[in-house]
């Protein structure tokens, strides 16, 4: 596996690499992701991993300084899993005019994402999938992929992914990866680091509630303001701190109407100081 | 020559075509644009040349209804110049998320341009770079061309045109063609159309308070404001009404300080209700 940190040296291991598979990762590697490279394998004939910590998708009071950095337990999980490239640039090789120490973007160019990126997580995170579309934009740019695999966990994400790729146009198809679950059904995340053994063993408790709405959606219940208020009444009881739980049509993230059939259900909630998401996409028969 | 409409059908048309070169216009075309597909095609195996006129670049006071439109004449000036393919898009199959009749972008994405994007002519065209931007990179992605040409007359476009490839990674060169002028010094221009005989006569007076500033400069002159406040008193007293005479570094846009040696003067000025652009960019011995 070959490890390169600056633009030029990718452009050079990729020249002349056709149909490229890529991952993009902020590293503190789990196998979720290691399930992202074993899908970009199956699509591509060489498959980049980025690992690159965004400080453009944080916001002033989150978890940048101390999100995990674990660059050489990543590099043995990505060769076991058969990665060919990883790409780990700096923050000055990424965005040469951002300045870390005040967090100005100086000359900076960013996305201005669709309105969709101010709800859900973008309600309580703003500028979050600003940062995150300028990453994968220039990522994309840098790697100049065939296809591009993304985990349904952050399915928000996944969307406006989706929705960059068709707005500019880029010849990338984005291919969602299923969630990897503990057994207890917890999601796999990078995050799931913070918690201590307590809040692991309560942090399936949103898992649990989203697949209780699913179920109820599957045996039809339609009121999914109730469902909504039903879990988030739940989860607060049980000393979460729920950010929202909503029912969505899953192909446009507009509110999920009664007649909709293709639905997700998602949740973002803080168990002490830790934030976790999750989210359920599944089919229903419609009203 | 090719003429298409679609993206798919472009996609078409330049399948395996290797070295591309891009000119970018919103038709109404005159010996300027004709000298960037001079140009591109001295860079270039293959040109294609856009006619788009981009709502987003528009203000909601500005003449995007009245926006010269001559698709037929303009073909047969490309056709001349030994124009290869002509992409001739809707405003539908660029922005499908754009309503033309509210002129609300619903789910469109758009560019955040760098600060410099609100001095000079951004300063009286708010949206007006973020427009540029968006389009100019979308067409990038569609065209996917190894050199691109831009005229030196949209000397602020130009820049963050530059500023838009380095900062998205994109793998395309951008190549800066001179000004064409009519013999009174006047740069050509779309916009020239709609001056009536008188104004056109007075038109070059532009060119020439710039001309002047270039002489002054050149002669030690380094009072850079009093020569701005002076062109810009000329001027309005022959009944201009000004917007900005500026003279700034030519590589970065930021206002020029005595010790600088390459310079451009910028100016943007009402005649009538035409709004006229010009600038000369050139070196100096510095102080």
């Amino acid at each position: 596996m070959q490890i390169v940190h600056t633009i030029t040296d990718l452009r050079v291991a990729l020249k002349n690499k056709a149909h490229v598979g890529f991952v993009p990762t902020m590293g503190n590697l789990h196998a979720g992701h290691l399930q992202l490279v074993n899908v970009a394998k199956q699509q591509a004939t060489i498959v980049i991993v980025s690992i690159f910590v965004n400080p453009l998708q944080f916001g002033a009071n989150e978890d940048l300084a101390n999100y995990p950095r674990t660059f050489e337990a990543d590099c043995e999980k990505l060769i076991a899993a058969g990665t060919d490239v990883v790409f780990a640039p700096t923050v000055n090789e990424i965005y040469p005019d951002f300045n870390a120490q005040t967090q100005q973007l100086g000359q900076t160019m960013t996305i201005n994402p669709p309105p969709i990126a101010a709800e859900l997580c973008g309600a309580s995170r703003p500028g979050h999938f600003s940062g995150v579309a300028t990453i994968v934009l220039k990522l994309f740019n840098i790697v100049q992929p065939a296809v591009a695999v993304f985990g349904k966990k952050d399915f928000q994400q996944l969307f406006i992914i989706r929705e960059l790729v068709k707005q500019f146009n880029l010849p990338i198809a984005i291919i969602a990866a299923d969630t990897v679950r503990e057994p207890t059904g917890l999601a796999m995340s990078s995050r799931n680091g913070y918690l201590n053994e307590a809040e692991k063993n309560k942090a399936a408790e949103l898992h649990q509630q989203l697949s209780d709405i699913v179920n109820k959606i599957k045996q039809g219940h339609h009121d999914f303001l109730s469902l909504e208020r039903s879990a988030i009444a739940t989860l607060s009881n049980r000393g979460w701190q729920v950010d929202y739980i909503a029912i969505r049509e899953s192909r446009t993230l507009a509110p999920a109407k009664a007649s909709d059939s293709a639905l997700v259900v998602l949740g973002a909630a803080k168990l002490g100081s830790t934030r976790l998401i999750d989210n359920i996409d599944f089919f229903a028969l419609a009203n």
